[in-house]
Protein backbone atom coordinates (compact mmCIF):
# COMPACT_ATOMS: atom_id res chain seq x y z
CA UNK A 1 0.00 0.00 0.00
CA UNK A 2 1.49 3.13 -0.54
CA UNK A 3 1.71 6.57 1.13
CA UNK A 4 -0.89 9.52 -0.06
CA UNK A 5 1.49 12.15 -0.77
CA UNK A 6 -1.22 15.17 0.53
CA UNK A 7 -1.07 12.80 4.00
CA UNK A 8 2.27 12.47 4.15
CA UNK A 9 3.08 16.58 3.34
CA UNK A 10 0.26 16.95 5.66
CA UNK A 11 1.92 15.19 8.81
CA UNK A 12 5.01 16.62 7.82
CA UNK A 13 3.85 20.24 7.67
CA UNK A 14 2.51 19.75 11.58
CA UNK A 15 5.76 17.94 13.02
CA UNK A 16 7.86 21.34 13.84
CA UNK A 17 4.77 22.95 15.97
CA UNK A 18 4.51 19.55 17.75
CA UNK A 19 7.79 19.33 18.83
CA UNK A 20 7.79 22.83 19.86
CA UNK A 21 5.05 22.54 22.16
CA UNK A 22 5.94 19.45 23.42
CA UNK A 23 9.83 21.03 24.09
CA UNK A 24 9.58 24.93 24.00
CA UNK A 25 10.21 26.27 27.59
CA UNK A 26 9.97 22.76 29.68
CA UNK A 27 12.73 22.28 31.93
CA UNK A 28 16.08 20.93 31.37
CA UNK A 29 14.86 17.61 33.36
CA UNK A 30 12.41 16.81 30.54
CA UNK A 31 14.74 17.96 27.92
CA UNK A 32 17.93 17.24 28.42
CA UNK A 33 17.46 13.56 29.98
CA UNK A 34 18.40 10.38 28.62
CA UNK A 35 17.35 6.26 28.74
CA UNK A 36 20.79 6.24 30.56
CA UNK A 37 24.37 6.21 28.64
CA UNK A 38 24.78 6.60 24.66
CA UNK A 39 21.29 7.02 24.37
CA UNK A 40 19.60 10.06 23.52
CA UNK A 41 17.72 12.79 25.27
CA UNK A 42 14.65 15.01 23.47
CA UNK A 43 17.46 17.71 22.72
CA UNK A 44 19.37 15.33 20.48
CA UNK A 45 16.67 13.86 18.65
CA UNK A 46 15.65 17.55 17.81
CA UNK A 47 18.90 18.08 16.13
CA UNK A 48 18.89 14.50 14.61
CA UNK A 49 16.07 15.51 13.42
CA UNK A 50 17.46 19.11 12.18
CA UNK A 51 20.06 17.62 10.73
CA UNK A 52 17.91 15.15 8.38
CA UNK A 53 15.89 18.33 7.39
CA UNK A 54 19.45 19.27 6.15
CA UNK A 55 20.99 16.45 4.69
CA UNK A 56 18.44 13.59 4.00
CA UNK A 57 15.41 13.50 3.07
CA UNK A 58 14.99 15.89 0.02
CA UNK A 59 18.65 15.15 -1.59
CA UNK A 60 17.79 11.85 -1.34
CA UNK A 61 14.44 12.44 -3.35
CA UNK A 62 16.65 14.45 -5.67
CA UNK A 63 19.25 11.72 -6.38
CA UNK A 64 16.23 9.32 -6.90
CA UNK A 65 14.77 11.91 -9.47
CA UNK A 66 18.23 12.77 -11.17
CA UNK A 67 20.33 9.62 -11.12
CA UNK A 68 17.63 6.82 -10.43
CA UNK A 69 19.81 3.39 -9.12
CA UNK A 70 22.99 4.90 -10.69
CA UNK A 71 23.82 6.34 -7.98
CA UNK A 72 23.77 5.08 -4.45
CA UNK A 73 22.57 7.32 -1.60
CA UNK A 74 25.27 9.26 0.94
CA UNK A 75 25.44 7.61 3.84
CA UNK A 76 24.14 9.27 6.75
CA UNK A 77 27.10 11.22 8.47
CA UNK A 78 26.45 10.38 12.24
CA UNK A 79 28.67 13.32 13.17
CA UNK A 80 26.72 15.73 10.90
CA UNK A 81 23.94 15.82 14.16
CA UNK A 82 26.43 16.98 16.58
CA UNK A 83 28.36 19.73 14.36
CA UNK A 84 24.28 20.55 13.77
CA UNK A 85 24.04 21.06 17.57
CA UNK A 86 26.99 22.46 18.37
CA UNK A 87 26.65 25.51 20.53
CA UNK A 88 22.83 25.70 19.84
CA UNK A 89 19.60 26.14 22.50
CA UNK A 90 17.16 24.39 22.57
CA UNK A 91 15.13 26.98 21.23
CA UNK A 92 17.31 27.55 17.67
CA UNK A 93 17.49 23.86 17.04
CA UNK A 94 13.03 24.32 16.79
CA UNK A 95 13.36 27.38 15.12
CA UNK A 96 16.18 25.69 12.58
CA UNK A 97 14.09 22.76 12.58
CA UNK A 98 10.72 24.68 11.58
CA UNK A 99 12.70 26.77 8.59
CA UNK A 100 14.67 24.24 6.91
CA UNK A 101 10.90 21.95 7.16
CA UNK A 102 8.79 24.64 5.55
CA UNK A 103 11.71 25.22 3.06
CA UNK A 104 11.94 21.67 1.92
CA UNK A 105 8.00 21.34 1.92
CA UNK A 106 7.87 23.98 -0.40
CA UNK A 107 10.54 22.35 -2.68
CA UNK A 108 8.24 19.29 -2.58
CA UNK A 109 5.56 20.69 -3.67
CA UNK A 110 7.39 22.77 -6.52
CA UNK A 111 7.77 19.31 -8.04
CA UNK A 112 4.89 18.59 -8.53
CA UNK A 113 5.46 15.21 -7.99
CA UNK A 114 2.74 12.53 -10.56
CA UNK A 115 1.94 9.42 -9.62
CA UNK A 116 4.75 8.18 -11.99
CA UNK A 117 7.21 9.75 -10.35
CA UNK A 118 6.47 8.39 -6.80
CA UNK A 119 7.73 5.04 -8.18
CA UNK A 120 11.07 6.00 -9.31
CA UNK A 121 13.62 4.28 -7.44
CA UNK A 122 16.84 5.18 -6.21
CA UNK A 123 19.59 2.73 -4.36
CA UNK A 124 20.41 2.55 -0.75
CA UNK A 125 23.67 1.85 0.24
CA UNK A 126 22.07 -0.81 3.01
CA UNK A 127 18.46 -1.10 1.60
CA UNK A 128 18.80 -1.91 -1.88
CA UNK A 129 16.38 -0.67 -4.44
CA UNK A 130 13.58 2.01 -2.84
CA UNK A 131 11.15 3.82 -4.86
CA UNK A 132 10.22 7.57 -4.12
CA UNK A 133 7.18 6.71 -2.44
CA UNK A 134 8.94 5.02 0.15
CA UNK A 135 11.29 7.45 1.01
CA UNK A 136 8.79 10.13 1.52
CA UNK A 137 6.19 7.56 3.58
CA UNK A 138 9.41 7.51 5.48
CA UNK A 139 10.28 10.61 6.30
CA UNK A 140 7.13 10.94 7.64
CA UNK A 141 7.16 7.78 9.84
CA UNK A 142 10.27 8.72 10.64
CA UNK A 143 8.64 12.26 12.50
CA UNK A 144 6.54 9.66 14.01
CA UNK A 145 9.50 7.14 15.35
CA UNK A 146 10.92 10.09 17.14
CA UNK A 147 8.00 11.51 18.60
CA UNK A 148 7.67 8.14 19.90
CA UNK A 149 10.95 7.73 21.38
CA UNK A 150 10.81 11.05 23.71
CA UNK A 151 7.81 10.12 24.94
CA UNK A 152 9.50 7.39 26.01
CA UNK A 153 12.77 8.56 27.52
CA UNK A 154 10.21 11.78 29.21
CA UNK A 155 8.67 9.29 30.88
CA UNK A 156 11.05 6.90 31.94
CA UNK A 157 12.19 9.52 34.19
CA UNK A 158 8.97 9.05 36.25
CA UNK A 159 9.48 5.39 35.92
CA UNK A 160 9.83 5.38 40.22
CA UNK A 161 7.87 8.39 40.55
CA UNK A 162 4.64 6.48 39.14
CA UNK A 163 4.53 3.99 41.78
CA UNK A 164 2.32 0.76 41.31
CA UNK A 165 0.72 2.92 38.34
CA UNK A 166 3.65 1.76 36.33
CA UNK A 167 2.17 -1.60 35.02
CA UNK A 168 -1.30 0.36 33.29
CA UNK A 169 1.13 2.73 31.52
CA UNK A 170 1.86 1.68 28.36
CA UNK A 171 5.22 3.63 27.68
CA UNK A 172 7.00 2.36 30.29
CA UNK A 173 6.58 -1.03 28.67
CA UNK A 174 8.19 -0.22 25.49
CA UNK A 175 11.44 -1.82 24.99
CA UNK A 176 12.80 0.72 23.03
CA UNK A 177 13.74 -0.49 19.93
CA UNK A 178 16.12 0.87 17.55
CA UNK A 179 16.56 4.73 17.49
CA UNK A 180 15.57 4.99 13.87
CA UNK B 1 12.53 8.80 43.49
CA UNK B 2 9.50 11.48 43.78
CA UNK B 3 8.73 13.77 41.24
CA UNK B 4 8.89 17.07 41.07
CA UNK B 5 5.85 19.08 41.53
CA UNK B 6 6.91 22.11 39.22
CA UNK B 7 8.32 19.81 36.47
CA UNK B 8 4.93 17.18 36.49
CA UNK B 9 2.59 21.01 36.10
CA UNK B 10 5.13 22.13 33.10
CA UNK B 11 4.16 18.78 31.50
CA UNK B 12 1.00 19.34 31.80
CA UNK B 13 0.58 22.11 30.80
CA UNK B 14 2.34 21.66 27.79
CA UNK B 15 0.86 18.99 26.32
CA UNK B 16 -2.95 20.51 25.25
CA UNK B 17 -1.27 22.40 22.74
CA UNK B 18 0.76 19.11 21.73
CA UNK B 19 -2.28 17.42 20.89
CA UNK B 20 -3.34 20.00 19.25
CA UNK B 21 -0.64 21.12 16.97
CA UNK B 22 -0.39 17.12 15.61
CA UNK B 23 -3.98 16.68 15.15
CA UNK B 24 -5.87 19.84 14.67
CA UNK B 25 -6.57 20.15 10.57
CA UNK B 26 -5.26 16.33 9.95
CA UNK B 27 -6.49 14.83 7.71
CA UNK B 28 -8.98 12.03 9.14
CA UNK B 29 -6.84 9.06 7.32
CA UNK B 30 -4.51 9.51 10.29
CA UNK B 31 -6.95 11.29 12.98
CA UNK B 32 -9.46 8.59 12.80
CA UNK B 33 -7.43 5.60 11.68
CA UNK B 34 -6.88 2.75 14.42
CA UNK B 35 -4.24 -0.74 14.65
CA UNK B 36 -7.80 -2.46 13.73
CA UNK B 37 -10.60 -3.91 15.65
CA UNK B 38 -11.18 -2.84 19.00
CA UNK B 39 -7.84 -0.58 19.22
CA UNK B 40 -8.12 3.33 19.32
CA UNK B 41 -7.51 6.09 16.79
CA UNK B 42 -6.16 9.64 17.52
CA UNK B 43 -9.95 11.05 18.06
CA UNK B 44 -10.62 8.30 20.98
CA UNK B 45 -7.53 9.01 22.37
CA UNK B 46 -8.42 12.86 22.66
CA UNK B 47 -12.15 11.30 24.29
CA UNK B 48 -10.30 9.49 26.78
CA UNK B 49 -8.09 12.94 27.67
CA UNK B 50 -10.89 14.90 28.18
CA UNK B 51 -13.30 12.25 30.04
CA UNK B 52 -10.18 12.06 32.73
CA UNK B 53 -9.55 15.92 32.78
CA UNK B 54 -13.41 15.86 33.41
CA UNK B 55 -13.64 12.24 35.99
CA UNK B 56 -10.26 11.41 37.48
CA UNK B 57 -7.17 13.22 38.09
CA UNK B 58 -8.34 15.89 40.39
CA UNK B 59 -10.99 14.03 41.79
CA UNK B 60 -8.41 11.63 43.33
CA UNK B 61 -6.42 14.14 44.33
CA UNK B 62 -8.90 15.45 46.05
CA UNK B 63 -10.90 12.18 47.61
CA UNK B 64 -6.22 11.63 48.95
CA UNK B 65 -6.27 14.81 50.61
CA UNK B 66 -10.24 14.82 52.24
CA UNK B 67 -10.81 11.38 52.80
CA UNK B 68 -7.16 9.48 52.69
CA UNK B 69 -7.46 5.54 52.58
CA UNK B 70 -10.57 5.68 53.72
CA UNK B 71 -12.38 6.23 50.97
CA UNK B 72 -11.26 4.30 47.73
CA UNK B 73 -11.00 5.76 44.54
CA UNK B 74 -14.27 5.29 42.02
CA UNK B 75 -13.57 3.12 39.25
CA UNK B 76 -12.85 4.84 36.02
CA UNK B 77 -16.19 4.35 33.80
CA UNK B 78 -15.34 2.76 30.57
CA UNK B 79 -18.44 4.23 29.12
CA UNK B 80 -17.65 7.74 30.20
CA UNK B 81 -15.39 8.71 27.34
CA UNK B 82 -17.87 7.23 24.92
CA UNK B 83 -20.38 10.58 25.82
CA UNK B 84 -17.66 12.42 26.45
CA UNK B 85 -17.28 12.22 22.17
CA UNK B 86 -20.85 11.71 21.48
CA UNK B 87 -21.69 14.28 18.28
CA UNK B 88 -17.95 16.45 19.11
CA UNK B 89 -15.47 17.53 16.52
CA UNK B 90 -11.99 16.37 17.02
CA UNK B 91 -11.69 20.61 16.64
CA UNK B 92 -14.06 20.98 19.95
CA UNK B 93 -12.82 18.41 21.96
CA UNK B 94 -9.02 19.53 22.06
CA UNK B 95 -10.94 22.80 22.74
CA UNK B 96 -12.32 20.92 25.46
CA UNK B 97 -9.75 18.85 26.38
CA UNK B 98 -7.86 22.78 26.77
CA UNK B 99 -10.07 24.00 28.94
CA UNK B 100 -10.67 21.40 31.38
CA UNK B 101 -6.81 20.67 31.51
CA UNK B 102 -6.50 24.97 32.36
CA UNK B 103 -9.17 24.40 34.77
CA UNK B 104 -7.40 21.98 36.99
CA UNK B 105 -4.02 23.04 37.22
CA UNK B 106 -5.23 26.03 38.36
CA UNK B 107 -7.16 23.94 41.10
CA UNK B 108 -4.08 22.10 41.46
CA UNK B 109 -1.93 25.14 42.18
CA UNK B 110 -4.47 26.98 44.48
CA UNK B 111 -4.19 23.67 46.89
CA UNK B 112 -0.46 25.14 47.41
CA UNK B 113 0.67 21.22 48.49
CA UNK B 114 3.25 21.26 50.65
CA UNK B 115 6.07 18.03 50.31
CA UNK B 116 4.28 16.35 53.37
CA UNK B 117 0.24 17.01 51.54
CA UNK B 118 2.76 14.39 48.27
CA UNK B 119 2.46 11.60 50.78
CA UNK B 120 -0.59 11.70 51.70
CA UNK B 121 -2.33 8.31 51.05
CA UNK B 122 -5.18 6.78 48.88
CA UNK B 123 -6.61 3.38 48.02
CA UNK B 124 -6.51 2.63 44.68
CA UNK B 125 -9.39 -0.11 43.93
CA UNK B 126 -7.50 -2.61 42.05
CA UNK B 127 -3.97 -1.09 43.28
CA UNK B 128 -3.92 -0.84 46.64
CA UNK B 129 -2.17 2.07 48.83
CA UNK B 130 -0.85 4.94 46.25
CA UNK B 131 0.57 8.57 46.96
CA UNK B 132 -0.83 11.65 45.74
CA UNK B 133 3.10 12.28 44.49
CA UNK B 134 2.34 8.86 42.55
CA UNK B 135 -0.72 10.48 41.20
CA UNK B 136 0.35 13.24 39.91
CA UNK B 137 3.29 11.28 38.28
CA UNK B 138 0.45 9.21 37.00
CA UNK B 139 -1.06 12.16 35.41
CA UNK B 140 2.24 13.27 33.57
CA UNK B 141 2.76 10.01 32.42
CA UNK B 142 -0.40 9.20 30.94
CA UNK B 143 -0.33 11.96 28.59
CA UNK B 144 3.07 10.55 27.59
CA UNK B 145 1.77 7.54 27.20
CA UNK B 146 -1.12 8.70 24.90
CA UNK B 147 1.32 10.42 22.95
CA UNK B 148 3.05 7.27 22.75
CA UNK B 149 0.38 5.53 21.32
CA UNK B 150 -0.99 7.80 18.74
CA UNK B 151 2.60 8.23 17.26
CA UNK B 152 2.21 3.88 16.72
CA UNK B 153 -1.29 4.21 15.49
CA UNK B 154 -0.36 6.71 13.22
CA UNK B 155 2.83 4.97 11.87
CA UNK B 156 0.81 1.72 11.53
CA UNK B 157 -1.08 3.80 8.47
CA UNK B 158 2.55 3.57 6.79
CA UNK B 159 3.96 0.04 7.85
CA UNK B 160 3.64 -1.25 4.31
CA UNK B 161 4.26 1.96 2.77
CA UNK B 162 7.88 2.37 3.85
CA UNK B 163 9.43 -0.60 2.09
CA UNK B 164 12.36 -1.89 3.32
CA UNK B 165 12.96 1.17 5.73
CA UNK B 166 10.21 -0.72 8.19
CA UNK B 167 13.34 -2.52 9.71
CA UNK B 168 15.07 1.11 10.56
CA UNK B 169 11.83 2.93 12.30
CA UNK B 170 11.33 1.79 16.29
CA UNK B 171 8.15 2.88 16.27
CA UNK B 172 6.92 0.04 13.61
CA UNK B 173 8.73 -2.67 15.98
CA UNK B 174 6.05 -1.16 19.01
CA UNK B 175 4.23 -4.14 20.52
CA UNK B 176 1.42 -2.07 21.53
CA UNK B 177 1.75 -2.32 25.38
CA UNK B 178 -1.12 -1.60 27.53
CA UNK B 179 -3.48 1.69 26.10
CA UNK B 180 -3.29 2.44 29.65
Amino acid sequence: MDQDLQQTIALLAHTPAVFSALLRDLPEAWTRCTEGENSWSAFDVVGHLTYAERDNWMQRARVILEMGESQPFASFDRLGQQRERHNKSLGQLLDEFARLRAKNLADLRTLNLQPADLQRRGYHPSLGTVTLSQLLATWAAHDLTHLHQITRVMAHQYREAVGPWSKFLGVLQCAGHSAG
